[in-house]
């Protein structure tokens, strides 16, 4: 029997998609009549403190989001595989957004507002793609999946990660003693990585100063499509506003919804979305976890399992 | 013998450039001291009225410009070839700003920044490329590059040109015939058409009212990267108010540079950039011009020539 238990999303919706995927597997919602020691899976967003309460039963919890960071902080999870979800349509998402924040910082967008505001007609040559350098943190499905859509539009590519990642026409770097090399010829940097201890706060003063300067008209650029957690953002403030950055482009914040008092909704080179870069979709979430519970069933290992040490 | 004659540019560094390419070919300038009857090749941009006079020798006209719309309109323009500069590094910054403009418009850029004034989070999410069909106006050089670009980004593509054009992944469509079904299933039109009596004033009122409507939030989108002629500026002005169209990028004017008193300028749903989509670039264009005199010299044919009938 599977147990859907997602907050703030249209559970029923979920469900009624679940049954007809799995039929005749039972397919639950709280509330519904059933005995908790019968639940196998659990299919989880946000569950809040009591969601595996009597769940003895229970052999696979399936998380909707891709990143798992919260998740992972519950205080009564069960030590029992984790199956993330890893979705092609999401990846091309997030994609949509990188390419778009990236190539509108690579064509001076902040500039050229600034002008048009003023009525002022002052013509600059951007650089070709390929004089511009993107480095991307975080070398996982969406990491390569936006390599692979930056390396057609000509852009130089380096990425980072915890251990190297060979992939064709990307400059790898990694762990600790690769950062500084990383960043030091990198002019936008996107932020694709996991949210772990190691990566909190990640986006700092310190690697903000240690971005390549010079080489791009009005400053280094960051995006951040990750987690809010990675973000320092009274540093962010204060790097846009003394030149350290030229822009950014940001849909996690450390606070979400984006408190009114922010300062940075207020700042010109600050580009701000609502986290909606990327969102798990209902019809290919329900295509790859009933694939999952049905290969499962049949005795078939689980894939995309969370190491719990890495924290992805 | 090879002429240089260019307004508004460095011309002393072309010509430095060119004799380094060449020798022991002579290249002058105007001003210089030589025969006008020994001019066999002339490289042009926006020649003036004399600039063709007592050049009895002369063979061959070079365009640096990619369109000839304006050296067509020349008063005193020989029969002779002209061969137009067809250019990867300058394609390769025409497409840097069509992606970065169609991705910008995609990911409802004009949308989130509303929000972000008003401070307000306000979720949405922009759909996957795609579920979105880019129209190419133009599939020459420059529209075969941007369609091959936007491809593996994930976008629908579909072109209209004056006779069809078999580009892989791309819906061709031409001709009066074809013209108003490509617009009908285009929400976000580029248009890389080169100027002729056919294609002046194309981007108009009749034309915006023929866009897709409903598949895209905000309404359909407008990008001009090719010249001012295409566009009626009082049309786009009426289209973007009343809410025919979304939005409009804009690289090109009826008058430029565009006036301190044009309306366009304070029309927050249209992005002005000052004609900087893209510039031919002295390294490439010399390389290319300096191939082509050697080549005609050896008696080998010409490439490029521009078509005086077609315009292009």
């Amino acid at each position: 029997m599977l147990l859907l238990h997602l907050t703030n999303i249209d559970e029923a919706s979920w469900a009624q998609s679940f049954r007809e995927a799995l039929a005749p597997y039972p397919v639950v919602l709280r509330g519904d009549d059933f005995d908790p020691a019968d639940i196998r899976y659990i299919f989880v967003w946000k569950p809040q403190a009591d969601a595996f309460e009597g769940l003895t039963g229970l052999e696979v919890i399936l998380s909707l989001g891709a990143g798992v960071d919260a998740l992972l902080q519950h205080p009564n999870l069960p030590d029992l595989p984790i199956v993330r979800f890893v979705d092609e349509d999401l990846s091309q998402r997030m994609s949509d957004y990188v390419v778009a924040h990236v190539t509108m910082h690579h064509r001076q967008y902040t500039r050229f507002h600034q002008d048009q505001k003023a009525r002022r007609w002052s013509q600059y040559y951007p650089p070709a793609a390929s004089e511009t350098t993107v480095g991307i943190m975080g070398m996982g499905v969406l990491g390569q999946d936006a390599a692979r859509r930056l390396k057609p539009l000509g852009f130089s590519l380096r990425s980072w990660s915890r251990t190297p990642k060979a992939v064709e026409g990307v400059e790898s770097f990694a762990g600790d003693d690769g950062f500084e090399p990383f960043l030091s010829g990198t002019d936008i940097l996107v932020n694709l990585l996991p949210l772990t201890p190691d990566t909190k706060g990640i986006l700092s003063s310190d690697t903000f100063a240690k971005l390549r300067r010079g080489n791009f008209e009005g400053g280094p650029v960051i995006i951040n499509a990750a987690r809010g957690g990675h973000q320092r953002e009274a540093d962010i403030v204060s790097a846009l506003t003394d030149g350290t950055l030229g822009a950014a482009s940001l849909d996690v914040f450390e606070v979400e919804p984006l408190p009114q008092s922010s300062p940075l909704w207020g700042i010109e080179n600050c580009y701000i979305t609502p986290h909606i870069a990327a969102i798990s979709n209902e019809k290919s979430g329900v295509r790859y976890f009933a694939q999952i519970v049905r290969d499962h069933r049949a005795g078939k290992p689980l894939i995309n399992v969370v190491d719990r040490q890495r924290g992805y």
